[in-house]
């Protein structure tokens, strides 16, 4: 297998180098892309360093499976031109999520969607693949009508300049001196921004909007009513959402508790054993999706609300993009064998 | 008029002091009162420095107006003596607040219930002032059935601790060494932290205890439901709120922006040029209860989102205290000055 990685010296490309070695996936060749300014870098994959190289057509020529995390214009131009080469792209960026044509996949939530890809399939915003794997196996459960979820989401979001602005500005604000934006429309050292990506002329967010359509696509589910609102906080790694849900069947916080205890991919912080929540530090550099604070309001018996936390950079992107190639993996092996044979 | 503040020393206290300064109350007589290990210490008002003085039952005699925030412990003891005495408290702690005979009051939302005390006025808790302040105007259009409130809340919230933990957590992150948790569960530095108060057995936190049952007694709404998640961040000053509120009558955006650019005390960010919504470290030293990013999702007619800021040591409690004297001063004083003719 021949794996690509396109945008391997930013934050989540880096990452998902990392995983990948971690993982012990089966790349019998390692070929990172970057654009042309960072070729001739090198990065580590699997306890050794690999030259990047420039991003161009015949970069991949024999490219089974492509990780893109190098921004949407990227992936609009190159997604195509790897997949025309026979590779399947796995694709980090917001470019393809909404395809009708394009898988939008949570391994632990549709896996099986993955499959009917043409080329590309698109990794879910960060923020949306934690709500969804912790919604999913409560949706099997008592049918999701409606959620709202509100965000706190970290810098790591924005890449290095995200990280950059939160350490620069802290430290402005702790010396006394006024901090720059950086890459937000104001400093966010101290403060939190309710406003991530573009907000349109309904008054609705770039990101806000990605929740409400990603969620209905990915849990096939065309009529679940999504409120968001998301929010940047000067965190570094990981996110965290306050989600309350609303079936049609009753669910109990216990009986909730047992299903997302049974659910994959997911760690219920229940009791005060398990500190009733994790936070955005503690889930960094872990896998899991973390739900703690499982409750109900009053006497709604059909509404739950909880507290989701992950790694942004894991299972919000890295992670959740190597899993999807984890289940291309064998197939994949399995028809280039097949095909040497004869 | 004779004015004590108990718990001059403190954040809240402080900001008192400054504000019946600000905006010149007609204090002839300022006594201000702490815990025995803070007399000695002098504290500013109106231009001058004033000698703090031990709590105890004689410091307030001749008191009319006395403004606590000094915690719930002392608020019970000391708030039935001054009131025994003939002063009026009104009282920044939790201890009074459901008291059924203890009126709970926001100047923007229920003034007349002041002059129903009988002794003591309970100032609500900070998340909840923001959030009936900004609610009422929509609620008298469109009467208010639910709402949902996810809080952003600083550490300030939590007096000079809160302050010390952030400033000192960071500066340890930032110089790469393990911050102390001080007086939360956990580190504030960089992270969010769903717990204010204590959780009790029903899954539901203090602080948000407080936002369900203050609201609807404010509200002189008993049938409200609320739904809330209180949340700690890494902000020194000012409170957030995402607010998702559901009417019984339809309220598009612009319409509650009017209802809301008409209200008292309330400020409305609506266009790019008022930058669409204020943040924590903006609301920061003023007194407005700024709502921003009005939105409604969806086809929703009677569902609006919107973010809401204050700064929570002043509209948040001290304001809102001083407020509330201001309600009181011209009867208590015209009573004194009828009696003192006879």
């Amino acid at each position: 297998m021949k794996v690509a990685v396109l945008g391997a010296t930013g934050l989540v490309g880096s990452e998902m180098l990392k995983v990948l070695g971690e993982r012990g996936f089966s790349a019998d060749e390692m070929v990172p892309l970057a654009s042309p300014r960072s070729s001739g870098k090198a990065v580590q994959f699997s306890g050794r360093e690999v030259a990047v190289q420039a991003v161009c057509e015949d970069a991949f020529e024999g490219v089974d499976i492509a990780l893109f995390s190098a921004g949407a214009d990227a992936s609009r131009k190159w997604a195509p031109v790897a997949a025309s080469r026979g590779a399947v792209v796995i694709d980090n960026s917001s470019a393809w999520r909404l395809d009708p044509k394009v898988p939008l996949v949570v391994p632990e939530v549709n896996p099986d969607d993955a499959k009917l890809n043409r080329g590309i399939i698109a990794n879910p915003n960060c923020a949306t693949i934690q709500a969804v794997t912790a919604l999913k196996p409560l949706h099997d459960a008592a049918w999701l009508e409606s959620v709202s979820v509100v965000t706190f989401q970290s810098v790591s979001g924005t890449g290095r300049k995200g990280l950059d602005a939160l350490t620069e500005g802290a430290e402005a604000v702790l010396q006394g001196t006024v901090p720059d934006a950086g890459p937000y429309s104001r400093p966010i050292a101290f403060d939190v921004l309710p406003e991530i990506g573009e907000i349109g002329p309904d008054g609705i967010s770039g990101e806000e909007r990605k929740m409400i359509l990603e969620s209905r696509k990915i849990l096939h589910h065309p009529e679940l009513v999504v409120n968001c609102t998301a929010v940047r906080v000067p965190v570094f790694r990981g996110h965290a959402e306050a989600v309350t849900a609303v079936f049609r069947e009753p669910l109990d916080p216990s009986g909730a508790c047992r299903f997302l205890e049974g659910a994959p991919g997911v760690s219920c912080c229940r009791d005060l054993e398990h500190k009733r929540y994790a936070t955005c530090r503690e889930a960094a550099g872990t896998d899991d999706v973390y739900v703690g604070r499982v409750r109900r309001e009053g006497h709604k018996s059909k509404e739950l609300s909880f507290w989701v936390v992950a790694d942004n950079l894991r299972k919000g992107a890295a992670l959740n993009a190597v899993q999807i190639a984890e289940i291309l993996e064998p197939g994949l092996r399995g028809m280039k064998q097949a095909s040497s044979l004869g």
